[in-house]
C-alpha cells in the first residue's frame, strides 16, 4: 500500500497501530483532534476535527486504504458523540466517495450488542443491541458503511472490537480480549483480500471463553492467534470475579450497560 | 389515553392520522416545524423543531403516548437529516425518560432495509441494508429505541412502515401499501397491549404480494383486514409496469436506491 | 371408531368433551378418579386411578383411540402430580402398548412452555421452559410419548392446550383460548388422518393475538375457525387489563409463573 | 403477450391450458410430440421432439414466453427420460438463450422431494429427495434453470406441481392438489409481475391439509383460492384411507417411491 | 469452594470424580444409596437414599456447590427410576432451594437424544428424543433444572454425558468418549464462571467423530484436550466394527435403542 | 477391502489416487475411457466408456467400494457432459444395485454451487447454484445417489472437491484446496465408517480462508490437516491477485462462472 490513513492515531489504540502498521505502506498519515508528537520518516501528520467536512475532505485524498479508529470511544455526551461518530462517520465516507473509495476498517464496538447477556453465543447478524450511546453511533457507522457499500460498492471491514488491550484486564476481558497481534493480523487480511466486500467481523482473539461466532467472515482467512485464557491464573490474582448478579457478569457489555446517559457539562 | 402526542402532524400522514386519532384520547396534541393550522376542541397546537432539546422536553411533559411521525421523511442533505432524524430523535427519547416513559410508536421506514430484491420475503431481524441517509437515519433510531428499552424499559414500537397513501401508486406500492384503516388499528394495537415491550413490525396491509414477514408481531393481536391487490386493475390502466432492470422493479426501497447524497444548497 | 377412551371425563373439559364426542365412536370409555354419574346409553363408565397400573391395563383393553386428559391439571403438590401425571402416563403408555397401540391424543400444556415472553413467536421445537411442577410432568409426559413412537410405533398426538374454555376469560386468554369447537375438530384430525406420526400441537384457536406457530402440524388439516378476538370488547368491560409488569402480561404461562411449589398438606 | 408457446400441449395438464390460456396470448402456440388435432384461431401447431435440438430453436424463436410442460410425466425407463427432460430441457433453454431470453414457467414436480415423509413442513430450500428417475431429472432441470439465470440472466419460475387434476383423487391429494384456476391464476403472476427472477414455487391449492410452505413466493402476489377439503367427504365415500404402513400415508411423493427402476423393453 | 457435595459418589463416575475432586473443596461431602467406605480425611460420608425427602435436605445443607451424579445410570424398571431420577431430582431441588441455591451440576445423558441418527449433527436445543424409560428422567431432570432457574434463579449445569470412561470401549463411544480430565475441567469451568445460568452442554471430549455442536457452551471456557481417536487403532484390534443396520451403529444412543421396558422382578 | 474400483483412473486425480490407495484393497480395479498403461501387481485394468451400460455392469461386478472420479471433470458440450456423467452415473448405480451395493465415494464438485460468492460461508445444504453444463451434471449426480439411497439403501459419500491438486495455484485455492493426503484420509474415513448413509462434504483442506462449513460431517471423524495457507507467501511471489471486479475474486465457482456454453465441433 501507497498511503495508509489511521484516524484516532493519538488514541491507545491509535498509537500501537502507528507502531506496528509502519511496514504495511509507504506512508502512514496520521490524524486526530489531539496532539499527535512529531513525525517519524514514514508519517504525515494531519491534526483535524471529523465534524469538519472539508479537512475530512482533504485528510482522505491521496490514501489507498483507511483504519478508521477516530472517533469518541466511550459513553460520552451525544453532543460529542454527534460529533466524532455521526457527522464524523458521514464526513469521512462522502471524502472516501471523492477519492476513488480507498477500503476502510472500520473500529466498531461490541457496544452495539452489549445487552447480550453473555451466556449467549452469536452470529454478526443478531439484531443490534446496543449499551449506550456510544453503542448507537457505531449502530449508525455500522448501517451508513452497508448503504456505501451497496450503493457506491464502497468496500468496508465492520470489525467490532471487543477489547484491544496489552493483556485482559478482567474476567469479561477473558472472552472479550482481542491481543494486537492478533489485529495487526486482520488488518493485513482486510487489505490483502482481493475481495472484501462489506463484512462485519468479531475483533477478538481466539478466546476459550467466546460469546461470538466468527464464521461468515471466515473468507478472510483470518485466524487469531492468542488466548486470553493464559492470562486467567494471573489475572485472578489481582482482579476478584464479578458477583454473578452483576451487570459486569450478565452482559456482554459489561459495565456499558451501567452507565447513565451522559450530558453535557 | 389523556394526552397522545402526535410529533410531524402537519405532514401527509400526520394530517391524516390527527383526523383519525381524535377519538383515541382526550386530548390529542399536535406538533410539527410546519404551521399546524387552527386547534380544534380537543387539540393542543405547538410548533417545535426537534433539535431544540428544551422544546421538546416541554413538547412530552403531560403525555401519555407518542405518535412519532416527526423528522424528515425523505431523502435530504445530511445536515437536515442529523437534526430531524437523528438529534430529534435523541430529545424526544430524553423527554420520554425525563416525563414518565410514555408507550411510543416509531415511525421507521421500510428505507432501513431498502437494498434487499424484491424477490426476497424478510422478517425484521434481517440485518439492516439502508438505501439513503435517511435510511440509515432510520437504523439509527431504532437502535437508539432499543437501547432506551434496555437499559430503561422505555416501550417503543418500532414500525416500518412501506408507503401509507390513500391506495397504492404504483406497482412496488402493491407490496408496501398500508391502509389508514390499517395503520389506524395498529395504533390502536400498539397503545391498548398490557405489555409491549420492543417490538419491530412491518407497516404494511395484507397485501397478496408480500416481502415481508410479520410473524414476530403476532402477540399485538394486529390483523390488517386491506390488500392493494383490489387497486391492481385499476392502477395497471395509468401506471407501465417497470421495467424488470429497474430499481423500481429490483430493490424493496424502489426509487430510494437510486437517490444520490443530496447536499446542502 | 369402535371404542375411544376419555379419561379425566369427571374433568371440566372431559364432561364437554364428553358430550361432543358421543358421534365419534360407537362406544365411549369414559374413566376418572372422581364419580362419573350415570352411564348414558353408549358410555362405559370406569373409576380408576391412574397410579394403578393394574386398573389401568383393564381400562385401555379394547379400545381404538385414547383421549388422555387425566391427571392433575394445575399446581399441585408433587406427590399429586408424581402419581397422575408421571405413573398414570407410564401405566396408560403401559396398557396402550400391550393392547395394539390405541392412537393417543395426550394433553400436553402451554404450561411447558410458560416462561417464553408474551411478546415472543414460538414453533413447537422450541426448547422447553416449564412454568411449574405441573409444566414439568407435562414435559415428561411428551418425552415418554415420543419414547414409545421412536421405540414401539405408537402414535401421538401431543397438544399443548392453552386455555380451553367456552370464552377467554381474561386477557392473556386472549392468545391463549381454544374454542371446544375447535378442539373437538383438531381431535377429528388426529383419529382420521392416515398416519400421524408423534407431532406436536398447540392447542390453540386461530386468535388474532398469537404466540404460538402451528406451521409444522399442518399435515393434519387442522384449522381452527374461532377467534379469540370476538370477546375482546365483552371482556374488557369486566376484566382489568394486567399491568405490564404483572407476570399475567410478561410470561405466556400466566399466573402459574407466579405459583409457589405446592406442599403436601 | 404476444406469442406464447406451451410444450406438452397434448398432455394432459397440457389440453386444459390450452383452453384457459388462450386470453392470454394472442397467439398460442402449442407443441408436443404427439398430435394436437386442429388449430384453433389463435394457435400455431409444431409437432416437435424436444430432443431435437434444431426443431426446438425454431419452435421457441418468436415466443415472448414459455410454459415448458413438456417432457415425461410419470417414471419411465432412463433413456426416455433422457431425451425428454435431460436433452430436451437443454434444448430448451439454448433455444430461449438464441431467441431474447422469453420468460419460462418450467413445471417441476414435487417428486423432487417426494422421500420427505408427509408429517414434515418443508419449504423450497430444503435439499431434494428425489422419488424416482424422473424425479431426478426434474432436479436436473431445476439446476439448469438456475444457472441459465445466474450466468444468463435467464428468468424461470420453478413450479413444484403436486397434482393438477379437475379435483383430488385420492387422499394424498388432500394435499398436492392444485386446481385448474389456481395454476391458471399462478401461470398469470408469473408473467405480468415486473421482475420475476428464477424462484421455486410450490404448485399447490390453499389445502387445508399442507406440506409446503410458499413464503418464499409471497412477492409474485399469487393466492390459490382452492382448498382440496371441500371434496374430502364426497372423496371417503370412494377411495378407501391407506395403510398407516403405505407409502402412500408416509412420503410426500406417495406410490412413485415405490415405483421400480423401469427398463427399456 | 468450602463444601462440594457429590451425589453418587459410590457409582463408576462417582469414585473417579471422588479421588479428582478433591482438590477443588476444602471439604467434599459424598453420598450414595450404596457403601461409601472409609472418609478420607477432607471427606464427609453420607449414605442416602435420594427418594427420601427429609434425608437429602439434611444431606445439601452446608452445601456450596453440588455435582449430581446419583440416581439410576441404566435402563431400569420404572419404579427404581422414579425413585432415583424424578422424585430424587425433585427433592434434590427442594433441599437445594431450602439452602441457599448451592450451583448444581446434573449429570444428564446423551439418552435424552438417543434417537438421532449417528449421521446428525445436532446441538443442545434438538428437540428431545429420549431412547429408554432412564433417558425420560433425564428429561424430567433437565426441565426441573430449568423451571428452578427461570422461577427461582437457581443455577444448574446440565451437563449430557456421553460416555466417562478411561478409554473409548467401542465404536460408538470414539464420537461419545469424554475423558476423566476433560470431565474435571469442565466441573471446574461451571463452578468458576462468575455467572452460569442454566446451560445445556455435550459431555464429550474434542474426538475427530463428532454428533454434537457444542458452540452454546462456548461463554464457559471449557475446551476439552482429549479425543478418543488416539484410541481407534489399538480398540479395532479388539472390538468388531457393528452392522451398518445395527443400532450400534445407527442411533446416538447405541444399545440403549435396543433396550426393552424392563419390568419389577 | 478386497476389491475397490476407482473411475477415471487415468485422469490427474485418478493417477494420484491409484498410488496412495494401493494399500487400502488387496485389489485396485482402475478403469478410465482412456489407456490406463500397465498394471502393476494388484491391479486390474478396464478401459470402458462409462455410457456403456453392459461395460459398466461388468465393471462394478465384484468391488466392494467405488471411487467414481469417472466422466468430465471440466465445461464440456453437452453430449459430452451427458454421456459421461449423466448416463454414465445412471450406469454406475444401476450396476452396483445389480452386484451388492459397494460403497460408493461420488467426486462431484464445488461448480454445483459455484455461483455464490466468496464472502459467503455455506453448509452443504445450501441450494444449488451450478456454475455451467458440468455443474449441472453433478447436481443430477448428488439427485441421483440420494434417490439412491432413500430407495434402495445404497450408500454414497457425496464429497464436493474444491480444488486438488499438489498445491493451490491461484489465489481462489487458497480457500478451495484439498492435498492430497486430505482427500486419502477422507476416502479412509469413508470406508471405514460402520454407517455412511448419505452424507454431502465439503471436499477440502484445513484452510485458514473458508468458504464451507463441513460440520454435517462431522461423524464421519474426517479431520483435514494441510492447510493452503502455508503456500501464501509463495504464490503470491508468481501469481497477481484478482482484480476485485473479477469473477475469479467474487465467485466460489471461478473462472468456471465466465465459461460459455460449449458447443459439439
Amino acid at each position: 500500500m501507497k498511503r495508509l490513513l489511521i484516524t484516532g492515531a493519538a488514541g491507545g489504540l491509535g498509537q500501537v497501530m502507528r507502531e506496528r502498521l509502519a511496514p504495511y505502506a509507504e506512508i502512514l498519515r496520521l490524524s486526530d483532534i489531539a496532539a499527535l508528537g512529531e513525525a517519524k520518516a514514514n508519517e504525515e501528520l494531519v491534526q483535524c476535527d471529523l465534524a469538519d467536512a472539508a479537512a475530512v475532505d482533504k485528510l482522505v485524498e491521496g490514501c489507498d486504504g483507511i483504519l478508521h479508529l477516530g472517533g469518541v470511544s466511550v459513553e460520552a455526551p451525544f453532543s460529542k458523540i454527534l460529533n466524532g461518530n455521526i457527522l464524523g462517520m458521514y464526513n469521512l465516507y462522502e471524502a472516501a466517495r471523492a477519492h476513488g473509495q480507498p477500503r476502510i476498517l472500520f473500529a466498531s464496538s461490541n457496544h452495539t450488542i452489549g445487552f447480550y447477556k453473555q451466556d449467549e453465543y452469536i452470529d454478526v447478524d443478531a439484531p443490534v443491541r446496543p449499551d449506550g450511546l456510544y453503542g448507537v453511533s457505531k449502530c449508525f457507522g455500522e448501517a451508513l458503511a452497508k448503504l456505501y457499500f451497496d450503493k457506491f460498492g464502497q468496500e468496508t471491514a465492520i470489525v467490532r472490537i471487543g477489547s484491544c488491550f496489552e493483556t485482559p484486564r478482567n474476567h469479561r476481558m477473558l472472552s472479550t480480549w482481542m491481543s494486537y497481534d492478533d489485529f495487526t493480523a486482520l488488518i493485513d487480511c482486510v487489505f490483502r483480500t482481493p475481495m472484501l466486500g462489506c463484512p462485519t467481523i468479531w475483533g477478538v482473539s481466539e478466546n476459550d471463553s467466546s460469546w461470538w461466532d466468527n464464521s461468515k467472515a471466515r473468507f478472510l482467512g483470518w485466524k487469531p492467534k492468542d488466548n486470553a485464557e493464559k492470562y486467567r491464573v494471573e489475572l485472578e490474582k489481582t482482579v476478584a470475579r464479578p458477583d454473578p448478579s452483576s451487570p459486569l457478569a450478565i452482559f456482554m457489555g459489561g459495565p456499558f450497560t451501567q452507565d447513565p446517559i451522559h450530558k453535557d457539562d
